[in-house]
């Protein structure tokens, strides 16, 4: 079974088939997000540490860092954002951005194996960062759009994938070190959005053999409850096959999500995880909490 | 694609591959309940009609009816409760009974087409219930147990589920005329129950062709936070292939997974029904509820 080994200096995580799933957290990033941008901006990396800290504490094995902010040195702040999380955490970083400059020079500096984000089908992309994905022997994720966009057909982003760890193989990169984005559709224009993964993260796993990931909250947009369905589209990309995801450990339904996914995937032994996270201490004046809630076994049974 | 056809008088549900996810409400059992076993048993109808109307307006599109209480005339009081509950909704009815009269009994005044429940492995339940589901037409639970008791190995419990099906055709009972209930084990004891779940739900409908039920509360016995592992497991189940579960529509949560699934799996068009329950009145100073709830777009691609 394939597996995407990223590092930082001291700790290895594995984005795998038989490991927990992977959380990917996405808050280290300026866009849409003024004040961090204008911090980031002018050398202030206040924000960019608590964010590492509070997502790190709620459960992300890995941290995206992103310093996309228009008109700003981005090459310079996404290299210092790096170096400031690395002294601060041990968890691996996905190193995030559009500018290929910047995503060298995050390379540069990072301590360890890092997932180079992003990738995509386009020529031009593809020549420019495989090199890089090479010469610093790091993992990518794979953005499966080209120059033709976005397709809406599942099976045309399955063949831009497919081309890209073609072309990586072509430079000596390993089909275990790319990490597959099969974009996610918002399940409000494109009804099938949610057959559509489920269909992709099966093909690219058995045909591609590679891990997978997304950004999750892209199926909710545009309808109510986001939270419930992000969490329950994750939970069931997971039970499809997903791999890690981009989002926000933040979200306690999101993270209830991913962790009931372990469970069901038999990835969290003995479900010590779910029972550390939700089992209450027993002295609240009503049993502990694995009793208390909703817990009436099942009935229909109970005459045999 | 197999379809479980099943009616009130007035109402056809279809359980299905391509059908939206079949509710089953449970509360109408007065297993561990004592206040409505002793009402059902002294005639008193109200908690089952409460019990009734309150889950068809949380969601179920079929409800159980059991009459399971010690010492008392079952099959009268099941037969009562049904025509009861007939009266008032027009949901079709799961007969769920122990007792072989008491299915009779019901089966003899239900108006439409019933899911009865349920046959087990055993010869002797096989051999009573089977001609039952033929006399009367119905279709009928499955439990994939046996004289040996409930076999941890899930491919023990595919063969006695496929032992059913074969003896039933004996009776020339159609399979779109059995539900499996293929078993599902605590996790808390048994780590691999979720994945006995999918490989089992893959199995019954790849080889055996038949729609599949679960009383899904049973995965999350004696661990915490009952509801939320419910409501994953539950859609999980779902995108795995499950068309029904034997539950209860007034838990939230486990409304929502199932909700979600639906929307995943493309069996709520145009998230009609997700937006029907979700979708908040504008006027609440906080813009549409679509917008309001971590309506946040996809970030890591802003700087494209």
């Amino acid at each position: 079974m394939t597996e995407t080994v990223i590092s930082s200096a001291k700790r290895e995580v594995r984005i795998g088939f038989e490991q927990p799933f992977v959380i990917i957290g996405e808050r280290i990033n300026p866009t849409g997000r003024k004040i961090l941008a204008e911090e980031m901006k002018n050398g202030d990396y206040s924000r960019v540490e608590s964010d590492a800290l509070a997502q790190v504490a709620a459960g992300a094995t890995v941290l995206d860092v992103n310093a996309g902010i228009p008109l700003a040195d981005e090459p310079r702040i996404l290299a210092e954002a790096i170096q400031l999380v690395q002294s601060i955490t041990d968890v691996p970083l996905s190193i995030d951005s559009s500018i290929v400059a910047a995503l060298e020079a995050g390379l540069a500096v990072y301590q360890g194996k890092p997932l180079l984000n992003s990738v995509t089908g386009e020529g031009e992309r593809l020549e420019v960062v495989l090199p890089l994905v090479k010469k610093y022997d790091c993992a990518v994720v794979a953005i499966s759009n080209d120059e033709a966009g976005i397709s809406e057909n599942p099976d045309d982003r399955f063949v831009v994938a497919k081309k890209i760890i073609e072309r990586a193989a072509d430079y000596g990169i390993h089909y275990s070190n790319i990490v597959v984005d099969p974009l996610v559709m918002p399940v409000g224009a494109v009804n099938s959005a949610g057959r559509q993964v489920t269909h992709l993260v099966k093909r690219l796993r058995d045909e591609l053999k590679v891990n997978t990931t997304c950004g999750a909250s892209n199926f909710s947009f545009g309808i109510p409850n986001r939270k419930g369905m992000d969490a329950h589209f994750l939970s069931m990309a997971i039970g499809a096959g997903m791999t890690s995801a981009i989002t926000n450990p933040l979200h306690e339904e999101v993270m209830q999500g991913i962790m009931a996914a372990n469970v069901v995937m038999g990835h969290d032994m003995n479900c010590s995880r779910w029972l550390k996270r939700y089992r209450q201490p027993p002295a609240e004046g009503e049993g502990t909490g694995g009793e208390g809630r909703g817990g009436r076994r099942r009935r229909r049974r109970g005459g045999e």
